[in-house]
């Protein structure tokens, strides 16, 4: 039997917006989101709030800073949602809409574990406006126990609608991931909020982490078609759609987008299983040092990649 | 605290030389066995012990075959051991030397679970020879029960060494898997064998069922470098000794030979995280078809192949 509170979040444009710098054809855009209508997925995110005072509007396409006239361009009032994401520190909160005058649905803060406070401002503030809401704690294979206790208590005190466990570096297996999700889903019981999961696909296990926590009891999932996102990439939608049981979902029109369009995206962009991230994964970096050596052709064998990473200083 | 029980089976040759007719260049299968050697990997496995009388010998390379005289090219006397698989119906048992006579350490008995009474019958055979052995019980998600458990009752009253749960279409999830390896390790609890685990990563869950069979109590664990396997290949070797905690294990050789070799090989071959290689994994069937499909690429789409196989009566 179907779980009918899952909900699938595709991420395709905003976490693979991070390997194009948001600059993807417009008919792509429309596609993924058609695809997703199609397929029966429950939220679309089509990217990040960029603040245009700090990022220039000519180094990244529109999918930077989600105007409502671009959104407008390739969605429409559908059963699938509109979701946006709006980082910590990078997001101008005076460009905001009302829901009245927006096609967005939920907005997703994304935060490190000590940027809690200001998350929890961000979200009461997309919640006055008339928004869904998320917080999605950055990397938590880097956060000390305790500081995530409070901080999942601090936000099991407000009226976010949603708060996700990301594993950012895709260095979690099944066992941290089941004990995470029983973590975070005690801190919000009784609350009326959901747990989210995100993960990323350094050792290949962001399908099975996402299906472990579904067992668990979480019931928001992100996955991005063909897996793409940034570095290793995230679960793959396709894989989440055949999968779930729940009869409104259909992976076959996300099959033929992703032989239509995902097969020479990912040739050209190259995201998903490649060593230098299977190398940050194994040891819960972030992934950067990883994408700095895939860009440089002539950079440090795989080997000595791995050598130099085992052996530093921790930071 | 690591498990000195467990132990590492590399199946690059013998499993990735199901998409190249086992023609591997004689340099690249030396290279694996020494990288497996500097890796600490526990077994290397080169290929099959295939008829001649069944199977042309210009038609395949050497791995099909592995004469003694092959092996001793590639190979010596070391603390990784060679493995080398025999096909119930396909292995002429009459051309099997004595253990005194050969390198190979291990012949494991790949067979449908009908046919397990020859299997058995082989692997006594190998084991009056002198050899370690074990039966590989091809596709246990398209096996009733009953024969199931009819099968391992009757492996457990052998002398064989080790039994393996193969899930061969790449279809079981974390559950299924935890489900078997209970099924397993209890048919055989007291009788001194081992149980190994051979994933397929149709679904990207190779890995991880491959860990889940390790927290279960599963000791015999097949892996190939950079996963190279039939259709979406196997379990990464990579992956596994960057998770297992005996400091005998050793990445970094591996991470370099990937480098050298298997990038490439990659390009060329194309195993691994394919679409069609997906749906037969989600629909629980034998990757022919799919296989069948990489290879024509005027073939039908992706999203049409879903349908049609959705549809298709079960054989």
């Amino acid at each position: 039997m179907y779980r009918p509170e899952i909900k699938v979040f595709d991420c395709t444009i905003r976490d693979g917006g991070l390997m194009n710098d948001h600059k993807f054809d417009l008919q792509t855009v429309k596609d993924v989101y058609e695809t997703c209508v199609q397929s029966g997925v429950d939220y679309c995110e089509l990217g990040y709030k960029g603040d245009k005072a700090q990022f220039n509007v000519d180094d990244f396409g529109p999918w930077k800073f989600c105007d409502e006239e671009d959104i407008r361009e390739v969605a429409y009032e559908s059963d699938t949602k509109i979701s946006v994401m709006a980082d910590v520190g990078r997001t101008d909160m005076s460009t905001i809409l009302p829901k009245s005058e927006s096609l967005v649905n939920i907005y997703r803060v994304a935060c490190y574990a000590k940027e809690v406070d200001t998350a929890i401002e961000m979200a009461a503030q997309f919640k006055e406006l008339g928004y869904e809401t998320g917080i999605n704690i950055m990397a938590v294979s880097h956060v000390l126990e305790p500081d995530l206790d409070e901080a999942l208590a601090q936000i099991a005190a407000t009226n976010v609608d949603a708060v996700y466990l990301v594993d950012s570096f895709g260095y979690l297996y099944s066992e941290q991931i089941q004990y995470l999700a029983d973590k975070y889903l005690t801190a919000v019981k009784g609350s009326g909020k959901e747990v989210g999961i995100h993960c990323h696909n350094n050792q290949q296990l962001a399908f099975s982490n996402t299906v472990e926590g579904i067992i668990k009891g979480i019931n928001y999932l992100d996955g991005s078609i063909y897996g793409m996102g940034r570095a290793a990439g995230n679960c793959t939608t396709e894989l989440l759609l055949g999968f779930l049981k729940n009869p409104k979902y259909n992976v076959q029109p996300m099959l033929d987008l992703i032989e239509k369009t995902f097969i020479q995206l990912h040739a050209d962009l190259k995201w998903g299983y490649q060593i230098p991230y299977t190398v940050t994964g194994i040891l819960n970096k972030h992934p950067r040092s990883a994408m700095a050596l895939m860009k440089d052709s002539k950079g440090e064998s795989y080997g000595s990649f791995y050598n130099r990473l085992t052996s530093e200083e921790e930071v």
